[in-house]
């Protein structure tokens, strides 16, 4: 049983046969990885046991609510072996959970990692996975304090969970939007879908090509805002907040039931580059950009950008009107309603 | 993206095809079997956001430690789907994580469930899982507090995270075993191991016989010895604690190394069924029974039995020798080095 690296043990017998290594010795690097990026970051001191014991034991702080965020990543599913370097599969898996805590305003401490392994992982593919990880680990002072690991006879298997934390009943929920809300985004939307697409279109060789390209990379490495969820928390700022895991249309209708109301969305304004079709913006996930909505008249306290990320507005928070009618996007000047079409994994 | 009931909402797809039913109403479902059986919990009011928000929320509180642990459990790997009941399934996910809590002399508070459906799952085979694994979180008052969903291109997969909390400092370690403590065990070992290996041997239409017999019952419901765990912590009685998942002899190997100590063994102490080979108690894995270590003079506080569950003195703690001496079996007047063996997925 397991939690933390005591956890990472009944690998080895996948690993005898791949990575050519034990389990004590995987354990280790596991521990030394993460004590190594981990180092001087101050919650270090409140993790009181971390890999090597059962349970990941966390000093609790006053004043402090904490955010606890899981997130399931399958091969064949999440991810195709064959059109994702592994770096970038380690990095999206942690991104997502790092998401989530950015839609709170957050700020994310802790992670654990599930990891169930397929016999015919080549042996450099788990060390490039762990790369990407622990890159965003560190860039985001978020430490591996955690996880389980099994054989996996089909593909792999990441389930990450994020600890984190906000001031007492500070976080931003979904269900705070009101009527006359404006409705923002970071970034611009459907970059991620798009590359998908490409890649799903590619060959083989292009695909070695297509890793390096600067369309891709919100494909492949999409950077959670956890900057910009926190600023809007500190200035109070956002009334409901989400994250664009699932595209637009449907993370729009889920902050919109949590809040009972409608949304009124505006073609136009929506943030794309030339090359992303309005499908993609819509509807395309995986983006990791925040929805926000602003209360009236407190707009005009944001900037412009944040960390060179743009804000744009996009709609406008309506009463919840009859089934069907709640989701509207203009064109021009015409109202049309909005279909919730979800995030399709391949 | 996605933690919480929003979170189970990527299963739309498969539900479509199997359950029949939308993921609106699947979160619905659990959201409603979550609030049902949390009714009454003085921790609710303490789980501040859960089903329905990208992070659950959990206030702090003072004078506490959480506990954090993450189980991973494959199709194919933890269990077979034609070998089990999935009420069974249900209740090992759940009982495998809270195990490690009961280690920890600590009391589990949240649960986290991440689930890969595969394509072909019967309706009736995920209510039944669902409902083991509510009959345990209902009875050790666990509230199942978010979790994620997607589809699984190959089996069943679910990762159960559990967060506990314990007196600030005073959870239980693998680490504190000393020298000439005693070691002690709940329960009787390898139960769960024979009956893995009598299913395994059966057929058919045996097994279906052998899902009610009082033998498997270990095997497939078994029990987390939280009750125990706690009960030690009180008493300041375990210097040392660890839960045997994956057999005596590796689990007592991984508290020893921690504890940077050795043990010695008394075969004949080891508590067994008659029916129970040697080799499935020292060796067999997922009895979730606790192995703890008593400081010398302690042993006098101990009671014969916690709740119906026997505690027997099974060796004792010795200073770390040689590398492969540090573990010892006496059998009769001999001596001899246990081998450590894990235990063996199917």
């Amino acid at each position: 049983m397991a939690t933390t690296a005591h956890a990472f043990v009944k690998v080895y017998a996948i690993l005898r046969c791949t990575l050519r290594i034990t389990e004590t010795q995987f354990v280790e690097l596991l521990r030394r990885q993460s004590a190594r990026h981990a180092r001087g970051l101050s919650n270090l001191s409140g993790l009181r046991r971390g890999i090597g014991e059962d349970c990941a034991v966390i000093a609790d702080t006053r004043k402090k609510d904490l955010l606890v965020t899981t997130d399931l990543f399958l091969e064949g599913v999440h991810f195709r072996r064959g059109w994702q370097e592994p770096r970038s599969v380690g990095h999206k898996v942690l991104a997502r959970g790092l998401s989530d805590i950015a839609a709170m305003g957050g700020t994310a401490r802790y992670a654990f990692l599930s990891l169930g392994l397929p016999r015919k992982l080549e042996p450099g593919w788990m060390n490039a996975f762990l790369r990407g990880f622990f890159e965003l680990a560190t860039a985001e002072k978020v430490i591996l304090a955690g996880g389980d690991t099994g054989a996996s006879q089909s593909g792999f298997v990441a389930d990450v969970i994020l600890v984190g934390e906000a001031p007492r009943g500070r976080s931003i929920l979904r269900s705070g939007a009101r009527p006359g809300d404006e409705i923002w985004v970071t970034g611009r939307l459907g970059l991620a879908s798009l590359g998908l697409r490409t890649i799903r279109a590619a060959t083989v060789r292009e695909r070695v090509r297509l890793a390096k390209a600067e369309l891709l990379q919100s494909f492949y490495y999409p950077q959670p805002r956890l900057r910009i969820g926190r600023f809007l928390r500190e200035r109070k700022l956002a009334s409901a907040m989400i994250d664009l895991s699932d595209g637009l249309s449907l993370d729009l209708a889920r902050l919109c039931k949590e809040s009972e109301a409608g949304a009124r969305v505006f073609e136009a304004q929506i943030p794309r580059s030339s090359q992303t079709p309005l499908r993609d913006a819509l509807h395309g996930g995986e983006d990791l950009e925040l929805l926000f909505t602003v209360p009236p008249g407190r707009s005009h306290a944001l900037p412009g950008s944040i960390g060179g990320v743009k804000l744009t507005r996009v709609g406008q928070i309506i009463p919840s009107g009859r089934p069907g009618k709640k989701l509207l996007l203009v064109r021009g000047d015409e109202e049309h309603p909005l279909p919730v079409l979800g995030f399709q994994h391949f």
